[in-house]
């Protein structure tokens, strides 16, 4: 087996916290997601959530809790989560560990030491950050639905699948600048738009088709390879960290107009959302399952024993401004047909390097029935079927003041809940 | 005029310095492009290139010459250039005047102090790294006679400029993590090739059609503009810092059955080697020129008074393992279709943000004649018509052990010498 070590950093699903962890919480004491954020007036450091709450590192750290953890005023004292995931897998388990120890129902060091106060803060004080500043930003195409949903809608005369589609996970190199947290507004994007007459000048103005993109990313961690040489998906657990939804905002007429023949660009880089707590592999390894029968057969570099799938339920809300939330989308991310060791070995098969903190999207996550598809794109079937999302609200694109929410959790019986929490943005206006 | 103080930055063509700069030197005192480097043993540091020798800025600052400039022991004590690219055109322009009065010949401080030997490294004994980490990496596609090549050889039976060519300038993201300085080894990738057989597995191996592209990319530098709002055009001079030359190292056979739908990736992200020194705008400022005439009239957003042709020269060269080097192009980048200024405008125009520190290469510069190409696929025209570079060298395309050689300089009469150096990179055997 590719990863021997895959249930090594699971916390016991009997465990449970002093603190409490309402039903139904992405956060229980299994999870354990890391993040960055601080109250009014304080420095950003390093937080845990556990249900409600957010453990600050930099409070264990200040009562000498992590003092035998290599490195731990750094890590605690950061502004993004670069400095933990420098470090490496043994590294990330023996933190886990601490703070499982930590916030478990049977350890009174917290309470004896009169600190739950301290290092316990209300999620609702807290300002989240952008967890990670990626160095780079790589978005796959990984949804076989989602990918023959396109190519049924732009190249209705060809095969919906492009030649490659099932030999390599296709992808590409997006924005790492816009990369923004859950809960920043996003400007309508301008740009060009093809003209309906091919010998007049293409329109310029606000995006009139503007989208989202359901995602599930991953975040790299551990030593980066040397630039030449490849990561053997053996070794792809020591390099993902762990997993944000990401919502991949996309202008469909400025993207349809640009994109040949390099891809998208400015439909794309405008803005990519993603939600603040890094969830852990080890703490999905219990929603961990075998990845797709593939047919054909990947070549060796994209072979692994390990259980790269992951069960994960996924859903899309939409509010309009002043309106209450809609669900317009329910899909899985288990049936994905590449996987995120596929796609590390394959980004660097050529000796590309990998470095901590860089973003790998999965591409927008669709299944085959129409409520379960990632984009409006295909909601909306490019616009050709309106979503009537009650009290008179009709959607094919997105419309200002709309704020739509991203949900993911692994969630089935006999399980903890294992939530990704949620990544939501408003549209603003565009720029005058 | 978009830009009225085009040439407020100029070191006057009259001015010479003590340090002796060789006839048909890249680095008069007109010049001084900044770079990072250190000599053995020592940290790096912000180096300025004069003649044959670079002005170490960390001893320039501990003599006090700098003391009124702020921040200047942050800046020049960096590994890269990034504390000085954060500044603004104002500062950047009080550096470069300050430097040319402590190399000018009227100036007696440094050699007052005794300090010459101290402040001023022989660039031999200097080692020169990679004088900015860029963000995001964007590769452009600007040169006509460049695309319309490529579009005559893989798309023989359509009009070899696509449609949106000469409304907007085409680009993609690339890899940041793979950006390297010259000198540095490029590794041959592997990586899927298209089977013969369309039915048959791809064949997995080293890449067998290794390429160099020739680019001029710009760097950014200046406060960062807002997500959500784009740069003007008119604007553009106080965010392109200076120039490097750019190898956009291509491997044809991965790009070509990878790139369909979403753009090059792993055809690309193996390696980006650029130049050291870093050519401000100012120091180029002789030899800007108008930009080409371009038909039809680009939209507003893309349309400025300034002069952002630039009239450089540019060559190719090739070394065998072992043998001498020839020069197998010679062509200009005058003639680019998109100006640096409009690439800017366009990278923004939807409200991306551009950051200090950002790479944004030209695209391959080609001229119209067989010998101005600037890539092998061009100059054999995809492997049908071998290079014969004498004494037995024949070339479609690189063989391990060849060494590429870019040089890119103005050099006008009546004009002093602006070069941007030399990228250069020597191909190592595919990992086994």
């Amino acid at each position: 087996v590719d990863d021997p070590t895959e249930t090594l950093g699971v916390v016991a699903p009997d465990r449970r916290s002093w603190v409490e962890v309402p039903e139904g919480s992405d956060f229980p004491l299994q999870n354990l997601p890391f993040g960055i954020g601080r109250r009014v007036g304080e420095d950003p450091r390093l937080l845990v959530a556990i249900g409600d709450h957010a453990l600050d590192l930099a409070a264990v750290a200040a009562a000498g809790w992590l003092d035998d953890l290599d490195g731990a005023a750094r890590i605690v004292h950061a502004d993004t989560l670069a400095p933990l995931l420098e470090r490496d897998l043994a590294t990330w388990r023996r933190w886990r560990a601490r703070i499982a120890d930590l916030l478990d129902v049977t350890d009174g060091r917290v309470a004896d030491a009169g600190l739950a106060e301290r290092v316990l803060l209300d999620l609702a004080d807290v300002e989240l950050l952008v967890p990670v500043r990626p160095g780079d930003v790589v978005d796959f195409y990984s949804s076989e639905a989602h990918a023959t949903n396109v190519g049924r809608m732009f190249r209705p005369d060809e095969e919906p699948l492009l030649e490659n589609w099932r030999h390599l996970p296709v992808g590409y190199h997006g924005r790492a600048s816009t990369v923004v947290v859950s809960g920043t507004p996003v400007v309508r994007p301008s740009g060009q738009r093809r003209p309906e007459d091919p010998a007049a000048t293409p329109p310029v103005g606000a995006s009139e088709r503007l989208d989202i993109e359901l995602e599930v990313g991953f975040v790299t961690g551990g030593p980066s390879n040397p630039m030449g040489r490849a990561v053997d998906i053996a070794d792809a657990h020591e390099h993902v960290f762990g997993f944000v939804l990401v919502d991949d905002w996309s202008a469909r007429d400025i993207q349809a107009w640009e994109y040949r023949p390099l891809g998208p660009f400015l439909g794309k880089s405008f803005a990519t959302s993603i939600s603040p707590w890094v969830v852990t592999l080890d703490a999905l390894a219990p929603y961990r399952v075998p990845g797709p029968t593939q047919d054909p057969a990947p070549p060796a570099y994209l072979r692994t024993s390990a259980h790269w799938g992951l069960d994960l339920d996924l859903e899309i809300a939409l509010a309009p401004h002043g309106g209450h939330e809609r669900v317009i989308s329910r899909t899985g991310f288990r049936d994905m047909y590449w996987t995120p060791a596929q796609q590390l070995a394959h980004v660097t098969v050529n000796g590309t390097t990998i470095r901590p903190g860089d973003l790998y999207a999965s591409g927008t996550v669709s299944g085959e029935d129409p409520g379960s598809h990632g984009s409006l794109l295909e909601l909306s079937w490019n616009g050709t079927r309106p979503l009537d999302l009650g009290d008179g609200v009709i959607r094919t694109f997105l419309e200002d003041g709309d704020t739509v929410t991203l949900r993911g959790a692994g969630d089935r019986p006999g399980l903890p809940r294992i939530g990704l929490g949620e990544v939501a943005g408003t549209v603003l206006p565009a720029e005058a």
